[in-house]
């Protein structure tokens, strides 16, 4: 891990680099489309394997992006994400294995049907080609997103910040050789081998057609200059002002269970509840036993008129308060009227991510789940539900807002596209 | 018909028109979405018999534009697009019906899975939003895109051809009545009620989020010009450079139905065969009937040495040849080596619609319809069936031919998101 950083001179020296990665990668993503699911599976074993056996050489790279970055006096979160240790690094191992045994997505016929002048027509899945993953501090992303993008048959090229430069390299080296243990190509999996951060604006360009897709992954900065430059599509990952509802019929024990941990479980993710919605006609008898319990459990509250009445300990909430994404021990709190005025207040201040309704009236419950245009709604269920794990597809590279293409938890099914293949006898049009 | 063309003083005004119109249809768009199945179908049928009540009216504005475009002196083609007639506006009421027939996709459920922890997780669909649909002259667009997009619960802002803009607003009015009469709001098909081109150019920069995909429905250069100047994802219409491959194990008749069939039932869509493979293999015993085929049934061809050799009447094909889209009587053919010799033309030249092989050779067949990327791709039958109602889809909205969200023909399957509906019965994350 002694290698220089290294370093281009000049953009136009960039570009070519560029579009010369994306050349390789577009060519390496044809083999991969056709690549046997054995195969792939034997990358990624080889993956996992050679994350484990280089543990020490990826603690020691990055043991030097920390000693930079604390040089540069940066923030404790910031070194925390950036931060490597060797449970992280199983953890990294671990979850390559998990995407080894995921069902592969690609071949898998999702429909087929008969015409009546005797022509079957099956919808297949295949990969949808390069995938550019722009992500930020945390180097273990290189690892989940390069794999699970093999794993749909993708070609991916990794930019990662430029604080995690030397891990993300250390963790990309045992990426090529599961790839070249498998006989796959090395494209198949790009690190883009410099810190310039100019290589970000020739990504979100498209390299004339050689990225098909960009996935963010990273804060909202980031995120927001992907989605204004990108001219390829995106898979947007928007912040995730998540509400939990309490209806009027709620089971207050319920209740409280599940805004505890939909607040507190985990405050820094983007499935976490950022805003408690108590039903007007329940305020009276639930909306001071959940401030109460969020409160003794270490949360800020930033509360209405009513929810300021409960406690002293609530503060007010401005304005600035409601839709706030906090990712932090903090959450705002108000009554609404009914379901009607949860869903209104949602689709105002909401950023369709993940919403839920704790409700005993399955009408109201309903109302909420239909009406909500958020990627996850959940009836009586925590919010930080929102994980592909807990989805049950084993992994995912995020959790996309937009409603193109990919919504909710991407796992490998979202990391493909289709076709159509028809299989005929001779027949003509009329 | 008589009232006169909106005039929009300078870009400004434009401007605020056009976000006025986008923020109508967002609302339209809200109630749209929870529209019932049969309240849908009541303004379908409302449309269909709008449209057969006002047939004069369309057909009187219909007229002014053909006089105006005459005037102006177009081609004969674009006259031909742009003219209707009774039997064009029977058809338009008889797509409109068509339509209200085929299932509604919205809230359908289409995976629903239980968890170890005992949740249930539905995927349901969900319409996308607003869609702007920018057309060329084919005035019959507005009604097939507008019933489409509303059948799958979508709000539509529509853009048509300006020598299209009377023929345009009367079956707009049709449509307006139609939503009128069944209690939804009229803004759910807008139509822009400017000739302004100015006006597409706002709708290509999304309308500060007023618009959710743009559909553009026209010629090479409409659909350049939108995907290179869109700010939001765009349903891809590409040309369609499909080819034919005839391979050494073809039955030659089979093979001759096919291509005449894929060649010349219409040779102006998008599904029609642009270019003939020939297997070098059978090229002593297939290329000369094919290509006489051709040229009998009035198709020019232009010809590798190989073609150029089995008939005087074949002109040479030069460089532009290849990769060409005539939408027209003509035709490029050539030899190439086999299955694999396709498959890498193909690759090099096609534009990734409809591509067929015929083949007795099963193992041909299947290594074709694997690796021949493309959004459909047949064994033994005719390109020409890459049309929607082919499919069973009732109507569509184009053929895409990008890989992100929709590809193949575009019905209101297709028209539409998803979302995660999730049922507990309290549960936390651990």
């Amino acid at each position: 891990m002694t290698a220089p950083l290294k370093a281009i001179d000049g953009n136009a020296d960039l570009a070519a680099l560029m579009t010369d990665l994306a050349a390789n990668a577009r060519a390496a993503a044809r083999v991969l489309a056709l690549a046997p699911p054995e195969q792939k599976n034997r990358a990624l074993a080889a993956i996992a394997a050679a994350i484990r056996a280089h543990a020490p050489a990826i603690l020691a790279a990055n043991a030097e992006d920390v000693a930079e970055a604390r040089a540069a006096g940066i923030t404790s979160a910031f070194l925390d994400r950036l931060t490597l240790t060797q449970a992280r690094v199983d953890g990294m191992a671990d979850g390559v294995a998990t995407v080894r045994g995921i069902p592969d997505p690609v071949g898998a016929i999702t429909e087929s049907w008969q015409r009546p002048n005797g022509m079957t027509i099956e919808r297949v899945r295949v990969p949808l080609g390069v995938i550019g993953v722009i992500f930020e501090s945390r180097p273990n992303v290189a690892a989940d997103a390069g794999v699970l993008c093999l794993k749909a048959g993708n070609a991916v090229i990794l930019r990662g910040g430029s604080d995690s430069f030397r891990s993300c390299r250390a963790i990309h080296d045992c990426l090529v050789q599961g790839l070249r243990e498998a006989g796959l190509p090395e494209a198949a999996i790009t690190l883009v081998p410099t810190r310039d951060r100019a290589a970000v604006g020739l990504m979100l360009s498209g390299l004339n057609g050689g990225i098909d897709v960009i996935v963010p992954r990273g804060g909202k900065s980031l995120v927001s200059r992907v989605e204004a430059e990108a001219r390829v599509p995106v898979f947007a990952h928007l912040e995730g002002v998540n509400h939990v509802y309490v209806d009027a019929s709620a089971n207050l024990d319920m209740a409280k269970s599940i805004v505890l941990n939909a607040k507190m479980r985990r405050t820094g993710v983007c499935g976490a509840a950022e805003t408690l919605l108590v039903d007007r006609a329940a305020a009276a008898t639930s909306l001071k036993p959940l401030v109460e319990m969020l409160l003794d459990a270490g949360c800020e509250v930033r509360g209405d008129a009513a929810a300021q009445k409960v406690d002293a300990r609530v503060k007010p909430a401005t304005d600035e308060d409601w839709g706030k994404e906090y990712l932090d021990a903090v959450i705002a709190a108000r009554v609404v009227d009914g379901v009607d005025g949860a869903i209104a207040y949602i689709q105002r201040y909401g950023s369709h991510h993940t919403d839920s309704i704790v409700a005993d009236d399955a009408t109201a419950a309903e109302k909420f789940l239909s009406e909500v245009d958020s990627a996850i709604v959940l009836h009586n269920a925590s919010t930080q539900f929102a994980d592909g794990g807990e989805f049950g597809f084993g992994a995912e590279i995020g959790i996309a807002t937009g409603k193109f293409h990919a919504r909710g938890p991407v796992g490998a099914e979202q990391l493909t596209s289709f076709k159509y293949r028809v299989h005929g006898t001779g027949q003509t049009r009329p």
